[in-house]
């Protein structure tokens, strides 16, 4: 599979490279996890989001036992190749918590505008 | 400064933490960069993004030489505490190479239904 030269070179150092993924339509960022070759080629050939697990050592095709899968709409690389972007579309939640995104712990910051 | 025990874990054994900027209106995610204790901390205290420098073992106040700086109006801790997510108010451009984002290289997925 053809793959801009600057993560084909990353993955042939075995450099993992951080893998973002984001709802399609609300843009909520809902995890993050890491890719290998592996995991990003059958990413593409399937449409469903893969990682590599580093706690595993293997594989993992998200929501494979628990359902909630995460269909890919488009991939991002970075300027310098070390993190890509999915855009999914999440069934069910992303977080093995049960939350929607794994982001769900709030630090906060004195004089912060959010609301 | 008060910090979830699960990240003042991982900065106490010299883990870097991977730190995505998001627009905190339009939602677009920005870039991927690391933060340490340091770095997150100088964030919090100063609501200027800051960040780890790997390439050049320094911290890296986003915009401080550019001007394209990133005004923090949120931070969010994963689950598992080795990703935060900062919502920010872009000054400008947040990639180097002048993009808006540093996600700006498509990598195409047969079959995709993205426009």
């Amino acid at each position: 599979m053809n793959l801009p030269e600057v993560l084909a070179d990353r993955f042939a150092k075995d450099e993992l490279v951080a893998a973002i993924a984001q709802d399609h339509q609300t843009k909520e960022v809902l995890m993050l996890a890491w890719v290998n070759r592996e995991a990003l080629e059958l990413s593409i050939s399937t449409s469903k989001a893969t990682y590599w697990s580093r706690s595993r050592s293997a594989l993992w095709v998200k929501g494979e036992s628990s359902g909630h899968t995460q269909k890919l709409i488009s991939i991002d690389l970075d300027c310098d190749g070390d993190a890509i972007l999915y855009s999914v579309e999440q069934t069910g939640a992303a977080c093995h918590t049960g939350d929607r995104t794994c982001f769900h712990t709030p630090i906060s910051i004195p004089n912060s505008s959010r609301e």
